[in-house]
């Protein structure tokens, strides 16, 4: 077969440039003329109509209806709560005209100035907040449980496609309910949701927690998130799940009669996940010939590839081909009929498999004159750093594909846990620490932590380290690392994309 | 049962305003506090799910691929095709700073000026065309096939729930190919997607066409359209496809070496639907209790409403419901499992049920004690101006729900096309043409019709009517009634929204 490490500079060599040259190479994404904006191409779009698919039918599940809400946010809105604003002002975009028009050198400028500028949306809680106060008026019309997919924008001066990028793809779910404990079990349960998505489709193991008040949400009293180590052994946050307190409903007025006849402030919670999510995919689980994708999030499981060397068997291939798909079409994987695709196009049969490993789908199936004398596939089947070529009966392959689907999945999540495992740390000093962290590619420091946002910005400034999260385990009482005291608090350090 | 006309005004009485009680009493949509942007509720949200989910599947099967492109255009792109620019200039979103900060009074202000504005697309064809045009080669990287599901932005004037908005939902496709035929296949292909989607899903009849020359989009060789009759005789603009020849080809220089050798311009086609097929929905089939909805796009086909006003039978009557449920959900209409809601919520009956004809689910199912001792379920079935109920043996209503379905679907197309066929004249003078738009509700003028666009003006202006499409039927020799000048092309003249 072909050359072996199909991108370069691998992943030992430069890290981050590796990363581009998979996205590059398996088709997903491209930057477009405009700053800091993405182009995402059939590929890398599959992989996101899958998660939209998967989350969607969860957050139906979970007792919540899509609606949309608009691209604009008026500036008087925006800025009602304090914090909010102080988050988002340095990065948004600001729309101020509403027509063009010809100058005197005949050039378009800007025109019909607006009364007052719109912001285009980086996060709907003001708009969404500033309606649904209208909707609600008794504790009957309460919970208020919605969520939209669309389209964001916050002014990022770096950006990487996918990981940070100005316009961005999410979900965002707003609730809204009666008492601050329902809403505190409501952003639990949505954090549950991605944590489950992230582990069981992704194959991404996580740590999941609480942000530290440096680190939490704009607005937010606090901040839900999990963390996933890449293979550069940075920590990339993932969904976060947001408790609003009453921030927003003092804010934008949103309060209702409760039962007791008297006018109260509802709760409110957030959360929301990313196409960010594609690039914590990408850095987890591929290697140095390019992308890999678990089963259950590749656009297709399969690709048939006909040999198409001589024409006198062109046509039989083919036939073939069509009736071997219409098999594995009908074999449930996961609830849902396995995807395949058959790749007729004119290349030489080595580059097109190639094109289909640095894509990362899991089973590339050849079918030449030989394999079907003998009724037979030549199956390889595309790991992380395993690629790995064997002949099956048809038969024993139609039979067996959703178990090697499922062990394609479950290796990639084993190896991704044993990874994060391996190096994440239990560190007991602050020695300890400040030695972990000389190295830049350290991991994950697990150590005891009183929280304090001096030591964090500290840290941030020495090492450009940064709290990843307070675990949800109760630890027995040790000693914070930095500042001695007691505390029950374990917490992940890293840095982090 | 109930009061008779829950709309008021009914459509008699005064047609634009039934509308926007319609949209209400259906709890659709919202005007938002962006002047001329809606909030698209659950109810309208799941209308519109349901119009993706048919589009996309057709989109797909016809051989296009879904992509993502960024939501702003950069000014000097916007403006290399200069028709493209006249069309849109006058109306869209511009972008000219990045960030807020707050002025010496302390109020917010943009800052962080950008060095060229950015407009928020009205239509991608720019921004994708661009980018096609470093993708294409080869012939052999033809045809490019694209589709995009995105929210775009026409600063409109004068808006309307649905049908005319500020941001609206579309998805629109973008094509490019070798040949001129190839592309002209294209066009009429997507054409006729779009119309088996109105006339079999939405219930919608159309007459399809050509665009005349005035009317055609900005930067088009040719636009293809349907339109079909409101209830006020109005005509309603459906999807369009245009064939943009090789305008954009040569403006962003898409061109690629064809086998000959020679460098070629591409001939490219777009085409789109939009969240406007929403209002011609309502306005085509609702009456004067609200929304009515044809089974295949109805969010949900049947409501179950239990009769909960006696404590001792209330969980006997819960069980029932959602084992009916249940069992209804086996049941597969129009190659998709029957969806079904149960509604519990604590009001009156009456009240409950009237929520639902206005929101106009087709089937209402009140399941009270007695319904469950003979086993049978009382089944309301709401079409255009008639709401009738009968009880059914309960394994009855199961066997035949599908075919139930089936004849309110049939019912609401045949009951549109006989009032859109009787509204429709054919005309044989300029004074026929005259006396019958001297009438305000006039309907739709079929007639001979030689393309002249001083003519279109002058009638534009006279009457307020427009040509909304020359029909496709090749029509025998005869003479426009306007010049008098031997033409074989028909069209349909009409009042539009």
């Amino acid at each position: 077969m072909a050359k072996k490490n199909a991108i370069s500079p691998t992943r030992q060599e430069d890290y981050p440039e590796w990363y581009q040259q998979v996205v590059k190479a398996a088709d997903l994404a491209e930057h477009s003329v405009v700053r800091g904006c993405m182009v995402i191409k059939p590929w890398g779009w599959g992989i996101w109509e899958k998660m939209q698919k998967y989350l969607d039918d969860q957050i139906k599940k979970t007792g919540h209806d899509n609606v949309y809400f608009p691209l604009f946010i008026p500036l008087d809105y925006f800025q009602k709560e304090a914090d909010h604003i102080e988050g988002f002002a340095k990065e948004c975009a600001v729309v101020t005209h509403h027509r063009l028009e010809k100058n005197k050198h005949g050039e378009l400028v800007p025109a019909g100035e607006l009364p007052q500028p719109l912001i285009v949306r980086p996060t709907s809680e003001m708009i969404i907040g500033e309606t649904v106060a209208k909707w609600v008026e008794s504790y009957r019309d309460l919970p208020v449980k919605i969520n939209q997919w669309a389209n964001v924008v916050r002014w990022e001066m770096r950006t990487r496609l996918f990981l940070r990028s100005t316009e961005f793809l999410w979900q965002e779910g707003h609730t809204f309910h009666r008492t601050k404990e329902e809403a505190m079990e409501e952003v639990r349960k949505m954090l549950d949701v991605y944590v489950e998505f992230c582990e069981k489709i992704l194959a991404m193991p996580v740590y999941k927690g609480k942000k530290s008040e440096s680190e939490k949400f704009p607005g937010a009293d606090a901040t839900y998130t999990f963390e996933a180590m890449m293979q550069d052994k940075k920590a990339l946050q993932g969904g976060t799940s947001h408790f609003l307190g009453q921030n927003f409903a003092r804010s934008s007025n949103i309060s209702f009669r409760d039962e007791d006849g008297e006018q109260k402030f509802v709760y409110s919670t957030s959360w929301g996940s990313t196409t960010r999510y594609i690039g914590a995919l990408i850095m987890v689980h591929s290697d140095d010939d390019g992308l890999v994708l678990p089963p259950r999030i590749a656009p297709k499981q399969v690709v048939l590839v006909p040999m198409l060397q001589k024409e006198e068997s062109k046509q039989e291939i083919l036939n073939y081909c069509e009736s071997l798909q219409k098999q594995l079409e009908q074999v449930q994987y996961h609830d849902k009929a396995i995807e395949v695709v058959v790749d007729t196009r004119d290349i030489r049969g080595g580059d097109k498999k190639w094109s289909w490993i640095k894509k990362g789908i899991p089973l590339i199936v050849e079918v030449g004159p030989r394999d079907i004398a003998s009724d037979s596939v030549f199956v390889t089947k595309r790991k992380k750093d395993d690629i790995s070529s064997s002949s099956l009966k048809r038969e024993e392959f139609i039979s067996q594909i959703a178990s090697i689907l499922d062990s394609i999945q479950k290796d990639l999540f084993d190896k991704a846990q044993a990874f994060q495992k391996a190096h994440t740390h239990e560190l007991k000093s602050k020695e300890e620490f400040d030695k972990f962290f000389a190295k830049e590619d350290a991991g994950f420091a697990r150590v005891y932590y009183k929280e304090d946002a001096k030591t964090e910005k500290e840290i941030q400034e020495k090492y450009g380290v940064t709290v990843r999260c307070f675990l949800e385990e109760k630890a027995k009482e040790g000693k914070c690392i930095f500042s001695n005291k007691p505390c029950h608090s374990k917490a992940i350090f890293a840095r982090a994309y």
